[in-house]
């Protein structure tokens, strides 16, 4: 086999044969065009595939046409449809070798005995093995992590012989530590970035929140664009501030009436203007900008491919729309959205280092580094953020990541310190410490406090995604601003009368956290004594009612949005409301038996600590994170005081909320848009059959022989068939399976032999095979655009088996085969509708129905179908099972699938 | 197939036949009394078992007797050496059938076309397919990950299906929490056991460490039982107390000299007597006391069976004996043995639930989840305890695990709370608190601290491993106790006239850390001023490196001992000295342009900060973790203040420190005792070439064939060859792969096979394949025993994918396939030795070499080698390449390969 035997296409010149090198080095060229996880220009390249309509990820049943003949057992496709071809062509299978148990195989070398290392001396053939060329991933794909980790080593491999070939061996040295810190590099950038960022979006936020409810006057040298703090800068108690005027005042209402109502029509208006702009900015400059982006994030660092969904005009239009978004007034926070402004950040650092950018495996690990920024930045918890990182939203967090992470956090924390926004020296605005302790007896209320916050997550998540499902089912609902715009109004509407829901979000987590001892300003009346505070209580737990409605509506909706301090503040509504009544009780039972462990005269009670203890424990109900929510209270405090308390309600409130449902708030939402994220927690129920029962059996199969095909015939194969990519076996009667070709490489391939320089005719002989006779230059040998070594299982595994393939391998596919036989093929996208849909069967049978029937069980589902169409999927009953194309664009995000 | 017709030997039932349960819940009787980790019993079952000589892990080559004739080109084993008889038994290899593609094989089960679900409505035979039954694991082998966790499942289901018929769903549900908080339990119990083991440790030390120096008379009330510390509990300095009678005073000497020799002598006498009893109970009752056990610790989390290592004779002989090495005065630390003794503690609880003691994957995680109850109680730090866990011991850390282990270390220091161990209310005694900021110009000198922790951390691993290389081959030294000895006398001798090694390593990083400022009595005279300072700097130094020597030669002996607090006061001894000369400087000239940021007649400089730093950057210099170092001196101060510089120390040592080598100082035991931990880090270098190098090749493996086998020739096979297992293939002239069975399930069965109840002869046939026509009762169908789906990859695949192979799936062996038919064999064991030989082979061609012969790449390496004989373990030169039986306990533990 000789180098000039290979059929490639493309313009590059080939490397030289080499034991070290592999190809796909080479294809950076063509990578760099199609690897951009923003790049939408695509079609540039794959510009006459036959694939013009948007693909789409839903499930595809098989083709009902010519193909679907129940007497034929698989479809083989082995060109011009010709079946008698192949015999010709191709030997019959060769009965094995006496001596050589492998030598079976047209391709394989020869191996003669007793000449020992004739076998290894021989070059490493790229065409007779390997992974094949890619030409990089479509929108929307899984990646391959095993092939990009691959990729990385060749590329080190590379990198390492040729700056040791260099002649300065300091300048070899000097090139391989650059390269190393391009991760550095990146992750520093971005951490100050997001520090910067965070700062402005801080101290804007503050402004135009308080933009309001009044404005800041020159009187006291203030200046209009100064928020209440900055302008009130060095009063004590902020009412004798004379440099901050309310609307009431500057409007001229006189009346107290007069006064109420004038600032509460500007607070309306207002609001929902910035609600609306906020919106405006989403629906025309980046959709991917709505929601909190966690959900997503978590999709992308599973390995998958959204465009543009970290791009600059998502970043940029996130951190406008946010800052207005929050500014509104409306429930939702910023915490889950900086996360999706941190990675975006990274991802545009990324860019500016090819090496990293190329690799969609290394590029996930350095978003999965900076995404701790965000939490950092947003709690002012460094630790917090890379253990939210970790538990939350990663799925490969090798321990070198750990530590860029760390890094990358505490660069954002430290720069939003030397910012600090809100002149207060802390990272955000409701850091605390406590001066008290607490007490044993205070246990039981703390357990209480686990159990709501349980309880709300459950529900709540229960809410928001019955709103999603019937605003998704609701279609004569206006368009997403004016959606937008309702909930702004009802929620200004609502807010300004109640005076805790009146304030901003963070504002009212602050004082509430807070405890009345340092308290200079009661803003908000919570340190009321005696009969006063039956009020509060009242108003605190109808704040906390309304904010979880409202916050239910809101969360879901086309503007950015967290639904992180949304939680807390619900929480902390209630556990400050226990905690007055905690505090009530004792003191007017201070000889009650469980009280005798308080001093006398000093205060027993903090509710304080309750509000912080209940907003840990929402926290918890609703995003089913435990670590990083103690380690985030835990920096929030600075404390080892209240980890205990903090412990028993975070633990309490997830078992709570994971007997409501298993899925917290963001995989809820992954499920709903239905991007196909393997979760790889073992938590997962997966049903105990073999992966026979769920696999595409090869009689369903489209595959390709290894020859007897033409490049017209191949386009034909690609104009007819919407899969994804094709097994290719030796001839149609024995199906030894030869390798995979993916349709993208097999599209880019063909066009690219029809172009210049090749300009091969339609009719030209294509094949998967070392064809000894064949000319290179009058034939397509598409060996190197196939996978020549894919993943295989025996085809009797268990399914769980090969769940653990792709959940620890980063699999796209797997290929089951019985004694080199191929017997089927499963795919990520299979084992997600599996695991998702079984779970479906098994708890509510289907969409959001009542459970009742969840008593199918998988197997018996599977044996009431009906030969080859009623697979699994089929009782599933989803509703892509056709081959219509989705359009890439829609509302809920379920475009994506 | 009817369900007896099954050569089944075990004397229990045999399960229902069921979709649902699988049979390997049924071996749990017999795994009762294999699994557990610390029965040595295993003969008592195996007792028959041909397997007489200890198990050597050492690589063993092929055999040079009547099977390595070059003739033969692989080694099948047919039974009774009769070849002929194989083709009357086995129908010819039957060529694929025309319509069903995987139905080639005598046991498939017949599919019809057209007639659905008849497949799937057959029940899965699990003689037909599955991974087969276990009797668990010997001493010293890898378990099989994927096995443990498909056990786990089936435990799950059944548990499930047993509770939900069980008529009252709330009983059932009640079962099924109980399940699910056997974890927790243990757990917690763990965390209660460390935290007051370890506050018994911390007041046992703490009396024993001050008994060198004298003793509590019963004036002032005091007692021989109390420290120091607590005898003179309530003065503010020490120096006055009354109570306190040293040893000079106590026994009359009258001269100064004479005191300071009368001192000397009981110091000496008394450290050598508590390295002595510790060396002698290390000897007497547990020699995996011995040590830190972090090394250990790691291998066996990363899927390794030690027996013993984790018993209860270990857990009291390590904490006995840590209790006497740390009193003892030598260069030792308690943290990492703590971190052993944690798991023994868990190990034990595990004991009490048999549903996670009979799981070995699960006890793992247990395990890790323990693990970091030790570092949070050793430094007082629960969330730098789970990330060291996370980075340093873990090999599988799931995101359950962290939650848990985050519990457990928070109970163990809540407990050590509770006790205060020091009075102080301080969890370590070097917990400090600082007051003050460090300025940018200080970030020089924390660089330099970087530097010169990385330095110290590099020639430390090389150091200490050259003096255990030495002590290894030095054959005169005396036995480990005359060493342990040895070295206690010449610790004490250097330690006593340094001020600063006379004290007890905690006590003297405590007083390194402390500000001036905050020093009520300043025992080590580090406040001086002036120039008795420049005496200070010269003794920090010299005890710095007196101290460096001392560690090399102390870790590593047969007493418990850790690594991490020498290092941690070799750093700060350095750090505290050129704070020191930044004072001085500072305050001689504090016009210099780099001190103008120092505010005038306040202390700019901080020394406790720079022995902070330096301690960090030892501690990451040796050790080589990053993250949970940050973590533990953050929570060591409270503060972020100091983050960023101890962060920027950290990852300079760590950088500097992987420029000598690449493994850290557990790493580097790991690899010097051969412990078979296969790293999953990315970084380690894979060479680049087919696994097919590497794999044992079928010529050269002995496989079993299906048939034609008897119990007697079996037996033979296993006297005859030591291999771990056998591939089993359809017939020596095809090999088509049907399964593999490990040893330990061959002899078992054989062995009960031939006892009571079935009582079979000897001459009984034995097949591993389907036979329609053998009676059950008079012939042995070993299916049940064999892996009938084992993993393999395509022959023609790349090394580091079957790496990836092994350290994500936890597989202990892989088989390479060509088409159905095998091709050859790799285990972890090949792929530890590849891993760890290849880098030998560059790094230092061959122990402790010079690293110039480097070159040899594999590639070349193997293509010198002579056909079989040669392989690449052959070139790398291991000393283990023979059959010769390697005693189990020997001195350095190399007798875990």
């Amino acid at each position: 086999m000789s180098p000039t035997n290979n059929g490639s296409s493309s313009s590059e010149p080939f490397p030289p044969f080499n034991n070290n090198i592999h190809p796909h080095d080479n294809h950076d060229t063509d990578a760099d065009e199609l690897d951009l996880l923003d790049d939408a220009d695509t079609t540039a390249i794959l510009g006459d595939d036959p694939l013009q309509q948007p693909l789409s990820f839903k499930r595809k049943q098989k083709q009902t046409g010519i193909f679907s003949q129940p007497a034929r057992l698989f479809n083989a496709l082995t060109g011009r449809g010709n079946p008698s071809r192949n015999s010709q062509d191709i030997p019959p299978p060769q009965p094995p070798h006496r001596t050589i148990p492998g030598a079976t195989g047209a391709t394989r070398l020869d191996y003669v005995p007793g000449n020992g290392g004739s076998k290894d001396s021989f070059p490493t053939d790229w065409l007779a093995e390997g992974p094949g060329r890619r030409v990089g991933y479509e929108d929307l794909t899984a990646i391959d992590w095993i092939f990009e980790y691959t990729k990385e080593r060749q590329r080190q491999r590379s990198l390492l012989s040729r700056t040791t070939s260099i002649g300065f061996p300091l300048l070899g040295f000097l090139q391989r530590v650059l390269d190393a810190s391009q991760v550095w590099v990146i992750l520093i950038l971005s951490g100050l970035a997001v520090g910067t960022l965070t700062a402005g979006i801080d101290v804007t936020t503050d402004w135009l929140g308080d933009i309001k409810y009044g404005f800041c006057s020159t009187v006291d040298g203030g200046a209009f664009y100064l928020s209440k703090t900055a302008c009130c800068y060095g009063y004590d108690e902020i009412s004798k501030c004379q440099g901050w005027k309310t609307w009431g005042n500057a409007l001229g209402a006189t009346s107290k009436g007069g006064v109420w109502f004038a600032e509460y029509a500007v607070y309306l208006v207002l609001g929902v203007a910035f609600a609306l702009s906020a919106s405006l900015l989403v629906k025309e400059y980046a959709v991917y900008a709505k929601h909190s982006g966690i959900p997503e994030i978590k999709t992308v660092l599973g390995g998958f491919i959204i465009r543009r969904f970290l791009g600059l005009w998502t970043l940029i239009t996130k951190s406008l729309g946010l800052v207005l978004a929050v500014a509104s007034g409306m429930w939702l926070g910023k915490e889950g959205p900086l996360v999706h402004v941190a990675c975006c950040c990274a991802n545009l650092f990324i860019k500016l280092f090819p090496s990293i950018n190329n690799n969609e495996a290394r590029k996930r690990e350095v978003l999965s580094a900076a995404a701790a920024s965000g939490i950092s930045v947003a709690f002012g918890s460094p630790i917090g953020g890379v253990l939210f990182s970790l538990e939350q939203l990663s799925y490969y967090f090798p321990d070198k990541t750990m530590w860029q992470s760390f890094v990358c956090a505490m660069t954002a924390a430290m720069v939003l310190e030397a910012f600090d926004p809100f002149r207060s020296g802390k990272l955000v605005m409701y850091q605390v410490t406590y001066s008290s302790v607490w007490h044993g007896f205070e246990l039981v209320p703390f357990v209480l406090l686990g159990l709501l916050g349980g309880i709300y997550g459950g529900l709540f998540i229960k809410a928001n995604m019955w709103v999603a499902r019937w605003r998704k089912s609701a279609t004569w609902l206006p368009g997403p601003v004016v959606q937008v715009v309702a909930v702004a109004v009802l929620t200004a509407l609502l807010n300004y009368p109640n005076n805790y829901m009146r304030a901003q979000c963070s504002d009212l987590v602050s004082n509430l956290f807070s405890e009345c001892s340092k308290l200079t300003d009661d803003q908000f009346g919570l340190c009321k004594t005696g009969a006063a505070s039956a009020g509060t209580i009242i108003l605190l737990i109808f704040a906390a009612v309304l904010g979880f409605f409202l916050a239910a509506i809101t969360f879901g909706l086309q503007i950015p949005a967290g639904i992180i301090l949304p939680s807390m503040a619900i929480g902390a509504l209630t556990g400050r409301a226990i905690g007055i009544i905690m505090e009530i009780w004792q003191r007017n039972h201070p000889n009650f038996i469980a009280f005798r462990s308080c001093e006398p005269d000093v205060p027993c009670i903090t509710p304080g600590t309750y509000a912080i203890i209940g907003a840990a424990a929402a926290l918890g109900g609703v995003t089913r994170m435990t670590v990083s929510i103690v380690v985030i209270m835990f920096e929030l405090t600075g404390a080892l005081t209240y980890v205990l308390p903090i412990m028993v309600a975070v633990m309490i409130s997830k078992w709570v909320g994971d007997a409501f449902s298993r899925r917290g708030i963001y995989e809820s939402w992954i499920h709903f848009n239905e991007y196909p994220y393997l979760d790889n927690s073992e938590e997962i129920p997966i049903p105990d059959i073999p992966a026979s029962q769920i696999m595409t059996r090869i009689e369903d199969l489209v595959v390709l022989t290894a020859t007897g095909h033409t490049i017209a015939s191949l386009t034909a194969v690609l104009e007819q068939h919407p899969y994804r990519g094709f097994p290719v076996v030796s001839d149609p009667r024995d199906a030894i399976l030869l390798g995979y070709i993916s349709r993208a490489e097999l599209a880019y391939s063909l066009h690219t032999s029809t172009q210049a320089p090749r300009l091969l005719p339609p009719e030209t002989e294509a094949f998967f095979a070392h064809q000894p006779l064949a000319d290179p230059r009058t034939t397509l040998d598409l060996r190197q655009w196939m996978d020549q070594t894919p993943l295989t299982l025996p085809s009797r595994s268990r399914l769980h088996l090969a769940v653990s393939y792709f959940q620890k391998l980063g699999l796209r596919y797997v290929l089951f085969v019985d004694r080199g036989v191929l017997q089927g093929l499963l795919t990520k996208k299979d084992v997600w509708y599996v695991l998702n849909g079984a779970e479906e069967t098994r708890r509510t049978a289907g969409g959001a129905g009542d459970g009742g029937r969840g008593d199918v069980s998988l197997g018996v589902a599977r044996e009431s179908g009906e030969g080859e169409s009623a697979g699994l999927l089929g009782v599933v009953g989803r509703d892509g099972d056709d081959l219509e194309p989705v359009s890439p664009i829609g509302d809920t995000g379920s475009n994506l699938l």
